[in-house]
């Protein structure tokens, strides 16, 4: 755990701290010399930074995205804190804790994880029960099934929201399935559990959240397909008619062509998987534009770009 | 109750009942004269008829839609069953029962109305206690609204689907609620009952289940908000924070622009209650395609032209 | 009426006058203490304002928005002109007069008025008229409509919008009525009167134009519905089918559900007046767009991002 | 001018008339030889027809879309009237009155080219005046314009409907032209007169109402962008931003690229014209939905697959 | 290689053949007893069939779908031609050949077949050859590949149609590949070739051309990314750029999501791919819309429904 | 040739040299006189320019837009270059090379222009031969269609992007003419060579690539229609049937109604050019994002807008 976080940092302060270098800038003086621009950031957010002279010579080896331990001290310049850098070099990265870079879920992912594999656990169907094992099992996949954002940008975008949003699908579907007679219990926990499996390789999430080539190339829906199906392969006797709905549901999840599912949901509980998935992803957008606006006085938010629309702020009277 | 409907009526016998007349054409016969070719429809479905001259006279001043009361027999003609008309009269709308000619719930209307109502009671707000007393202590309106259907042709479309429907919102937003924490339940469940209220004025279900002029003019969401935003007016000091909610909740439920309304969800029980309004159509929708392919030998139904997908059949093996 | 207005002021002067505080921002200085960074404005624009330490405590009592008296001097700083701000204080709402701090119509409101209002004098239905009557001899109701905005910025975005906007459709109606035959002319002057009667409670129009929280919730079309829906009921003896169509004409008179209709104009007379509303505001774009353009010597206009194209601006040769 | 027409014929009658051959099939007997199945048709509607043995051979010889005199009796077979053919033969195109076996306007259309005529005779701009005489100079030019359609199927679907549906964008031009100041009212009814004008090739309309190949290969917009191009280069001096303003208009009049516009409007003109050109369209087709329904008892016309909805048909009370 | 086919059947002759049973439907006889009026269908289209009561008895134990042998004689009844049956019973589904009763192509799939090898031949690739080889080298997968269709109904739907396709598009991109330098040519042809691989299981295509459930579960798409995902897992240091690349312009090869891809083409091999696949498929819809009109008089085939648009049919002159 | 480019100078530097202004701003000195803020352009990109009290007076005259010769020195102010304008006048048009001016293709347009007449040459249909002809021998227009971009942004957008463009669409046409039987050869190159023709006069080139208002108005595809029907008029005996075909082709050549093409290609020659030309133009795209990349060590480009999707920038390894 860091000591140190770029927001937190005012002006007059000695900073010993490890940051990722998230820009960097090389300058000519006037009066002949470089100097460098810079920025650092952590997940409290970012502060500027400024390296005369004789640091210089080692920011050339750097690269925009490395860890970096810096000295130096905070002061103001032109109304912004910025650091004024004594030295600064290169940490590897697995002598870094990730959860100090990037922005993290607000509630307790292990606890989060532990409400999923208690819905796993109730699974009676025994196929659909061995399969889950295999990913329960294997431990650095479920180490990244902790990590993993659920998105880039829009919803649940923070290290461990690939487990808040799972689990609150399967709390849906969990409550849903007591309202309608009939639903394949299991295969809908079963789907709601993999449904995003594949987000673990769409996204990187060391330093920054952004898409892995994979992610870019494939998308979570196909990656998860495919972790699914290869597992299913080693498994005896998984029903031919199982295997058909589970991928099913997992390839139609997005609901619509338009938004990235190659097929759209044909039984009740691919369709319940997609609504339940996108009502989870739309309640939490709504959520964080509310928590974006908390203290404000106004009762609208600014158009958001991705609802289309305002959003009403105001709490009950 | 009838004793006889139309698709159970085989060759040879005798028919003395009620039934609506669907059709009639008056045609010349080849050797001078008239005959009169008909259809009578029922809840069960329609049979043809045929009338010979001094039948038709009774005919000419019947209305397609009228109630007919038929006497006659029955036979087989070019393969399909026909009543041969000895007589016919027209019947008065108020000696029928609308049950016996319009399709209808396969539960029993009153034990969901009674569920709906149970979920009321629970309502502590006192505002929305006292508005949605005002709708349930109607009697002409609550008679209403359990035999009007939840549409013309997609879901729920037969007599008591309203409530079918409506309960089912409610029993989602009720298991809902237990996932997200903050949610204003008071405000969801007042909405949920009240959300397609407009429908028992949007439809005409008398003889045939259609759309009524003020139905087309201004559909069940504006009617909705209107019988909704009246009752308002007459409670005192209703909070118009409260108003601005469940009205907007009303004029949102169907989520976009397109589909009818004209304004989109701005906050969360206005999502929710638009996704599980939109949720349980759907649901619907595909169980009555398996039913309607029930006991056909094949995997998938046919194009379906609202979902544009066609619907996997199969039961779980 | 205002002396002095943010556009017209010029270094060396001395302000005494009211403005609206559109920003303000408390900073620190760098030799300790704080100053302030506002923003005045009125119907005519905006200025730049400083205050230092002696007055920023009376600023901490302000919000954004507030009407202000603000006493000081013009100067320049870095190519823009501020006000140095020596006194500045709260003014209340009613002291002042809206149209000194909006943007106004071109043109005479209460002319512009009294040509709607020669129209409503000409209808001959007893009904439309009554109805028409209740809505002028409501003072309060006018005194709004003669101030609202027609739109918050896409067409007719100012004070007395609405009236020269609706005087436009209803002069459009009473050419195009002479047109066509057999069409229900009162039926199209009192829908064209009514159809944004809605936009009155739709905006906020006091320091700036804005949607209210009604506006985002309901919209003016249905705003403008339940106002004249509620005006029926108190009308003995209204025709249900007069009722009807009116009401269907203010619903519908967007045209298409992705414009915010719930429903679509369903017979002539509904049908014309979506086409002469949507007419006259893309007239009134257009124009605005090349007011906004004279003088320039540019053939084209920017990119127009609501029409999404460019607009020709070369007058006539 | 035809004496007997398909719609009129009655059981009995005997027939001596020209019809267009609109079907032919050519049937072997169970007892050997052949005999063909034939329809006839006019602008009234169409009639079936039955020749045998001796009359077939001269039927090898027609082709569907032949004008054919007829000889024969008509009778009644399996309800339908039908005519005996006794004898037939080919008929020159240049015997025959278009007028006789295309629908045509209800109105005198030589009035509603004087109408045209006059609003022409009321341009000042001395290009535009010589621009239009150069079209209303060319005899074989307005014989086609008096006869063509405005459509193959939507609106003003009949010989004639060219001029009225011009002419009522003509009289709807005049009038909106009072409404706005500042427009070029010469532009506005000179691109008025020739919006269209590219339809007197787009169909055929000697038989029967049909795209020509022209027609379907370039379309009545760039049909007529042609046409008019062509002749402002034989006029000297007719000036550029004239040229420029006048082609786009009928360029643009579709208003929308996906409504078959290479352009959309681009100034006050342009935009007028495409809005009324599409007012009377739409008005049309709805005043024709009405007269399809007329006398029939129902509120509502069917779904019109065109306008996307159903239109309300009932008269004033 | 049947001897009769449906099509080429006369009135008279004695049928000893092999079809599938289109359609059975038993039927009461006016006279007592019961009667069958059955289809017969192979490549050439269909046939009626009649069976009286002795016959009736074997059809019962008989399922629309099966291959049946059928004894007995054609007739005409009603203007058309049906085979009396005299005995009919199930054939094995293996002791026919699926040619005899599915379209097939025009061309010789052996020597389309080769084309495609010899293009894999010249694939320099080493990863990419091992790739392809282990595809070609697995006879009963090459089996299917040359009997599957390469659509339903829109293009290439006929045995045989996927070779042919597939074929064409490394035409295609065999000779694009001479126009751009640069181009990964052996990633293109080896895209090309398994492009489409997925369909042999996305269609049946033995008794008719249908979706299998499979194929309307997961679609060709994600079907041929398994497979081709799944041999490369086998291929050791097969590149993970290659990999990634390869099974990209799988997925985008559609290249829009509303075409059913799940990711749109990134790089210019996908987007070649995609523009190549596409081109070929519409170029077939034209031709086989020439073939169908093919001796017809017209020069504009019907609307096209897929295409949106007529086709014109008119030869060079 | 000019010797000296806006990107290429470097601080300290004289600057005696023509470039294009565009950009000025009038400005007040603190201290009491005037000094002028400019922008200096060339096909190399832009520089700064400061002007001090005795050369504003010659700014007062000049336009933006205008050619200028300035003489002056480079140095750096705020981290950027500049020039200190010592004189500055104008400089007449024809006095200048467009190509110093605009960014202009990589290769050499003569060398791509003798392939486009080569294919020309091998044009075997005697009328078309005239008709290309007749475009080639007019060098005013040649040199103009030398000099075309192909479009202002998105392709080919540079002096000798239409020459560039059109080679590469002919030779895909040649190329995808051996892989389809049957196509009209002479009839795609032509079209393939006139497709576009009418870009020569749908932009201005000269200072710097923008729309010219003809273009705006009419667009490419109606102004090349323009000018080879004109062309064909002057031909005897032009085959009418070609003459349709040729013209649809430049209609429909953008495929869509949405991408401005008023008629959707019908045959499959204009088929086949429409994909031809789309592709060439993503390829382009596609090929300039690489382009801009070149260097940076990214894998893949930012959101491209126009392809609504991120590029993978990543070479062969």
């Amino acid at each position: 755990m860091k000591s140190q976080y770029a927001e937190e940092l005012r002006s007059g302060q000695t900073v010993k701290e490890v940051f990722v270098l998230s820009w960097k800038s090389i300058k000519d003086k006037k009066d002949g010399g470089v100097f460098a621009v810079l920025e650092f950031s952590d997940r409290s957010g970012t502060i500027q930074g400024i390296a005369w002279d004789k640091v210089v010579e080692n920011i050339g080896a750097l690269s925009v995205g490395d860890f970096v331990f810096v000295v130096g001290n905070v002061n103001e310049y032109n109304d912004r804190l910025q650091i004024v850098v004594n030295s600064i070099k290169r940490i590897d990265d697995d002598e870094i804790n990730p959860k100090d870079f990037l922005p993290r879920a607000d509630e307790d992912i292990e606890q989060a994880f532990s409400e999923i594999d208690e819905f796993r656990n109730n699974i009676k169907d025994l196929h659909l029960k061995q399969l889950l094992a295999a990913f329960f099992e294997n431990k650095a996949l479920i180490e990244k099934f902790k990590l993993a954002p659920a998105a880039k940008r829009v919803h649940h975008a923070y290290i461990g929201g690939l487990v808040v949003h799972t689990r609150n699908v399967l709390k849906l579907i969990n409550k849903v399935n007591d309202v309608y007679a009939n639903l394949n219990f299991d295969l809908l926990i079963a789907a709601g559990i993999l449904h995003d499996i594949g987000k673990i390789y769409e996204y990187t999430y060391t330093r920054n959240i952004d898409f892995s080539t994979q992610g870019r190339m494939f998308g979570h829906i196909v990656i998860g397909y495919e972790l699914v199906a290869d597992r299913i392969k080693q498994i005896p006797d998984f029903p031919e008619s199982l295997r058909l709905r589970l991928l099913h549901m997992i390839l139609s999840h997005h609901g619509e062509y338009e938004w990235g599912s190659p097929k759209q949901p044909s039984f009740l509980e691919a369709l319940i998987l997609h609504f339940l998935d996108n009502l989870d992803s739309k309640v939490e957008i709504i959520t964080s534009a509310r928590k974006k606006n908390k203290g404000m006085e106004k009762d609208w938010s600014d158009y958001h770009p991705f609802l289309e629309r305002e959003i009403y702020l105001r709490e009950e009277d």
